[in-house]
């Protein structure tokens, strides 16, 4: 199988950024760690990171050929207001995973409320690093 | 007369998207046509697309030398949200006509609420592609 | 084709009232205007106004024959809260396109909330008497 | 015992209207239905339509010299907003039954809120045309 | 001076209602004498009731000839949703004074929000038939 | 046909709480009243009643099987608030009439919401032990 | 009849503020006129100011022996939260009338609401310094 | 490592209980093949459902002696209001994983709020009987 | 006089639970404590507590025949959402005294609302252990 | 021990207002059985009332000093909205008691929420002039 | 040029409240700092201090002849509800400049809103006692 | 001192946009003015502006290595609804201090609502292009 990884804004600043919430490993760590299960399990994973909504939406919508059989998103703060990603989501077919690092339901008031969850296959949050290995897992199962 | 046309977040993705809400044709399709019907009433158009929020309002700013006529601006899920795209409409005087091919006020709950409304000349929504040739129209009458 | 134009509540009063949101043309003439718009295409027009809401539910009920093409419904401010009006829309199949002659989200808070949107087939707003013709124009599309 | 029936807005159109909702019989239908019950009772029934809200108040007005025993009151779209036919209610001491052919609570959110309730004796939803047959049982009962 | 007293919705009923409320006199008494204090003032009064929100509207606009100094307006249960009153009292310049006889602020929720307060010159609350009274005093002085 | 008559939280009480509200009728008093009707209609009737909620669930699931034709269900204050009931009934197929007593939209606030109306067939509400025989009365037309 | 006129914060700076909405007479002005007005009807008149919410709500109190036939209260902005002032209105039975100069309900949004209106004989806004004249007018009649 | 798995209202009708939702196999049928995953890791398991909300909160109490390396727990529509669930998961210091089958947050408003989040250490929905497995799977990383 | 002390959803578990809230002692210890209170006093008390809401209910309705003076009831999780206490309270007219042991109001916000108060005599919070002694005072005095 | 009892506005009226809620004893009669008590009780007490906001502030303040070993504070109205007194109880770091005569949860919706419930100790409210009483006692636990 | 500086409520325990939150210096410290730094730039400054919300709209008010170039503004709590300082701001043309020695926006939710920022030229929060200096540099620029 | 200058979107336009609320200044004229300040205090400055909400993210982030002694953020419209904005600044240490030149509280309702002020140091706004040159100001102090 083929996954891609998708990393919304902020998130390249894992490891360096409130390291109670998102622990000491920078992205490219936990990448790192994510491409050996893959390898591990015989499948493929890319990634992919950008600060920008619009490219990230861009990012989502060049799945739409099936290229990939799943995509694990952690849209950041975008996931509380970004309909645009929303919108991305419902226009691909391949199965979109939401994960979060941190128990967003346990943090602001704002981080309570997803807009793409409605758009995702199921949502997967306050696992540290590990919400991403869970999130391809499920594609496995 | 002139007149800028600019599709806003997944709007590239036209016709390969919900087709029971946005129709088969392709962006550039609807385009052609628009293109033919200015062509025939002797107008020029341009065209201009992005999914960066912050490109579509440089691109809105653009016209602050009046060199368009009129504006045509599908936002896309920005609508909902984008008071940068509100603030950018402002900046300038050309009239600008909001538009959605869909009729947005039939379909979930957060696409009722449009933020750049206000700022812009008039609406319309519901007419397909058609919605872009009655905003076109608009500025002839 | 064969359209009917309906105006609610106060529209009876256009040209006489707050001249800077609606002109200084009387509803007469702006019929008769677009009498001669719809003669030049072709197409028979008639046209209602009532103050009372539910004289306007009755007449758009009496489309339910098919005798209309499309029915064109400006409803004044019974638009905000006549859930009556929304109910007989979609007693019919005619299609209704909403018009408002001003931008009715650039104006007071109620304006900003149609109740009868959800039934209509598409919203114009912000074009004067004009947002009748583009209606109309829309039927012809 | 004598009894008044009274249908409020877009009533006049069922049968007509969304038969998913509303079933396939013509309100006359209806109303002869009703009608046979009571006879059948060996009551007297009356009925009243109407799509203005002011006659429908002035209906339920005169009913202030206790001619009827009891009035079942289906007011539509009216249920939700209209505070006039809440104080008509109350002006009488005729006990009124609301009633609903659908189940309003399992429709859209408008429909979930009746402005009427708290002046009626009682609420009737969800039967189809047996919420009137009900109705007018309770005031038997 | 000449002025125009407007009735609402249920205020027929008035002394026949709730009398710890609105008293044991009929409406016609109460014009009566409202009719003689005009008289002794030397003003000309005319009385104009309806259950009808659109006819109550139509009479309002007929104001715009300025043949009336003022209107006294109550508007019964329309008072807290009819944008349609509120929009025909801004049709015309006439001043208009809403009127309620009972504290409506001492009463139901719903009764606290007054959709044409922001239309009219001034509002009198709580005071039974005088209400009326001031309200035409406030023209004289 | 069989029925089932489920009362929820404090029923039990009925009698004994609240007389202006409730009656004077012990629930043990209501029931023989619903079983003499049944019985002379030629119907099977069973009465269960519950304080706890998971309870109520439990035997509202037991209808799984078809055993009953219709069930009639007071959930008393648990109708404001238990989402469990709610998807209690949504996993039978048996029709659930939601019955009060009282006419709980002229009560405290909290009571003119019903989390499981969306999930009944139907609802009855404001009279007293009559609105459980007009239920069943419901399941016969 | 002996009456007391009570001003609350802001209002002695009447004539010096916002010209438009409160006209250019001092408040000693429009007190002279008050007294002349009530010399003239044979009544007794005091006045009372004060920017200080407890010191109002004290002087309210003080009417609790009766001496005052009625009193005549513009709370200025105290109107809009002062819950003091509410109570100290409801500690005595002297009959208080809520007068404001202007139409507070066709300004800002929080001057919509008066928490003191509950606890008031009557209200009456809009009429500039005869807000207070016809206030007393309404104990005379 | 040993688990305890408990599902709360309703979920004992999996398999017979809106298919489209819940798929049709049993929660016997889910809970062998947990155990079955869980014997292959070399973990033990328990299982516990209930329908009432208080014997979840004793059976959530008992796991304060850390008999347990993990909870997993899919609470049914108690999730969307049992404080007192909340408060459970808050007296024991064992990691609970919240579960859901579906994606609630693509399901009905009520079942967006989840008031058990917050005590938890991560959610996982949308996976079917998978987000069990991937809830244990993640207490295993 | 004779007392029964009343504790709910996971008060069994004080003294193992969030010691800086709750204190180190048992609820044993606690009722042991306000035991020898009652003992010192001459009167008379017992003690309840349970997990499940019905039961909770059910006790509380057992109070009807008067053989307490009054009920101390401590609901936990349950004071923020039960209108089923809130109705058994009001089942009865033994005086109830809500309590807690912390300031609910300086907590979480969804501690911040009691359902149940409206039906209780009074309220006593944030005296550790000391809440049940002073709410047993109370009926002393 | 040293206490100081504060009353705030409108308790000056006590006896004299509202007898049904606040009993016929003056707040004389009432801190006479205070003093008393605590005489009694070996403590002194000393009484402070004000209808001034910010006296009331002036007086809290002024215990920063640890003269007193409890403060009973009745804030009246002031409870609702006053966030001054709110800060005022934070700066000092005696323990502040909230004490409340009727209970304000089952009166008016606007007296359910306290401003100043987060920075006192503890809430008493519902106990007439004993929840001074229970508010002192509270302190000798 | 001469300022005026007027602090709030509670802002006279500066030094002795909340260290973490304002520091440990007084009102009098932080006064002669500012009196230092405007005698360095050749300004005169007067300081006013009040915890009575009438006092302080007295004091605003009294500006109104023109006698300070500036005022510097720290309300304090007053800041979230005093409608009444809002009005008195408005009373005056002098420029007031409401200032916040913590970021008011980064504590409790209360203080997120300000009733008086519409009625000052601008707001300057977070810099401790610095926010007081650059309000007057304001003045300078 | 070095310093970081972050202009947002459409703040490019400054000058050419709305000069009522940013005067006729261009952003390049403001920019050397503040470097002229800058210079004269012996201080370094950068200036950054971009209209890509995840540009200036990025910009945000690349502060982390502690290059710069203080950040002065106009984040333009993403101000009201960027939390991607909120959480970059989070991700530094270096503080960042909210500027607005505009008094953004006297304006739209949008503007009154900053979701990035709980992340910075402070806020300024209302005094101009001043608003900088305070904030610049403010790292002296």
């Amino acid at each position: 199988m083929k996954f891609l990884v998708i990393n919304g804004v902020n998130l390249n600043m894992t490891g360096r950024r409130e390291e109670g919430v998102y622990g000491s490993e920078s992205l490219d760590d936990i990448n790192r760690q994510i491409a050996a299960f893959c390898k591990k399990n015989g499948d493929e994973v890319e990634f992919y990171q950008s600060n920008v909504e619009g490219e990230l939406c861009s990012k989502i919508q060049s799945c739409i050929d099936g290229q990939y059989d799943g995509v694990v998103l952690n849209a950041g703060a975008f996931t509380h207001y970004s309909y645009a990603l929303h919108d991305a989501i419902r226009c691909i077919s391949t199965p979109v995973v939401e994960v979060h690092m941190s128990n967003v339901h346990a943090r602001e008031e704002f981080r309570h409320r997803s807009v793409i969850s409605p758009a995702c296959k199921g949502v997967i949050a306050g696992f540290g690093k590990n919400s991403y290995i869970l999130a391809l897992e499920s594609f496995k199962l």
